[in-house]
């Protein structure tokens, strides 16, 4: 295979990120790729999540990833080897976030026109992504058990602008004070619309589920 | 008991953050008060390993809590309750970090004539903190066994600049793919010098010898 693109993001020189935001929204609606923005802390399993994700759909939508870290190209790897969807790396210099602008640089490395679902994976960070609309579709989040049920009360905005909570981990709910009825209603204090998913990523469990929601949102998103 | 006093932290005017900080350290010197600035990703367990410390440490010296925080003040609270020393929550304001200036807004509130220690714990972020000298003696942080042993290798800085790490939850390390070796040469890939110091803050387990290090810190700088 060959080796990982790597692309080392600039920071944006443009102060209005919600017009570049909208602008690069329009765009993608326009080529017909849905965005869909992924966060969390660091460790809470995204890149295990997405590998079970893209194998469930891989058959039914063209998908690529954008991972972002600070260094290392070790997600991204892991995707591409896993899954076999193309997937390049985002090296943010340092930055605790994506804007619309870095993630832009990130799109103008991917075959759009071959694409219908692109997948950012942001920095594993519960604040500074969430001040950030990177032009996606929609924003999701996971949360693992091992962080605790009571996130949504001390990172309110991640949880305000996710549509959907991805909760990672289930297998440990056994070794954690974690419950699941009073996560869903610290969720709901943020975010009334917000959906929760509990899911094993490392078993698979419930991760059909997170799959269903995607491709339906994806689907009416094409639809519109 | 008095409520929890909150202070809401103001971004900081002026730009030399590392004049700041080293001017914060030599007035805290001049002052007997050691400052150590913990920190983590979110859910590493930080609150709880502070509990268990100062209550090994409390008949030793005399210690204040600053808790910063985007929002809540459930973290101050619960350290007051358990182990009776003074604590305060610092409101960022949904800023991701803490500089020197913002860290000496909270000390202003704390009566230091009376303390020896005061542990500052950070925004819960693995990214941001670490770019900010905040004036403290050392940087710490936790690690989680759920959050994965490749941390130093996604977020260096953070290892970069933290010359004690402790490892927490072990009580899980069975359920994870975590390996304390592992972990601590990805961490001396980033700072040779460093501890790693693994406990579970859960049952107490290691608290200890994180106590006893700090212990020996504060007391070895106040003969400095």
């Amino acid at each position: 295979m060959d080796e990982i693109k790597i692309i080392e993001i600039k920071k944006s020189v443009f102060a209005d990120n919600q017009e570049d935001a909208d602008h690069l929204r329009k765009s993608l609606k326009q080529k017909g790729v849905y965005l869909l923005n992924l966060m969390s802390a660091p460790g809470s399993g995204k890149t295990t999540t997405l590998i079970r994700t893209i194998n469930l759909l891989k058959d039914k939508l063209r998908i690529a990833v954008m991972e972002a870290d600070i260094d290392s190209d070790v997600d991204a790897v892991k995707i591409r080897e896993a899954t076999g969807v193309p997937s390049i790396q985002l090296h943010t210099g340092g930055m605790c976030h994506l804007d619309a602008e870095m993630t832009q640089q990130g799109l103008d490395n991917l075959a759009l026109q071959d694409v219908d679902l692109v997948i950012l994976e942001n920095v594993g960070n519960l604040v500074c992504p969430a001040e950030f609309d990177t032009g996606a579709v929609r924003n999701a989040m996971i949360l693992s058990v091992p962080e605790g049920d009571d996130k949504p009360l001390k990172y309110p905005l991640m949880f305000t602008v996710c549509d959907t909570v991805v909760v990672n981990k289930t297998d440990v709910l056994p070794y954690f004070d974690f419950d699941l009825d009073r996560c869903r209603a610290n969720v709901r204090l943020r975010n009334p619309k917000a959906r929760v998913i509990p899911i094993c990523a490392k078993t698979g469990e419930g991760v059909q589920d997170f799959a269903d929601w995607l491709l339906q949102e994806v689907t009416d998103w094409k639809k519109k």
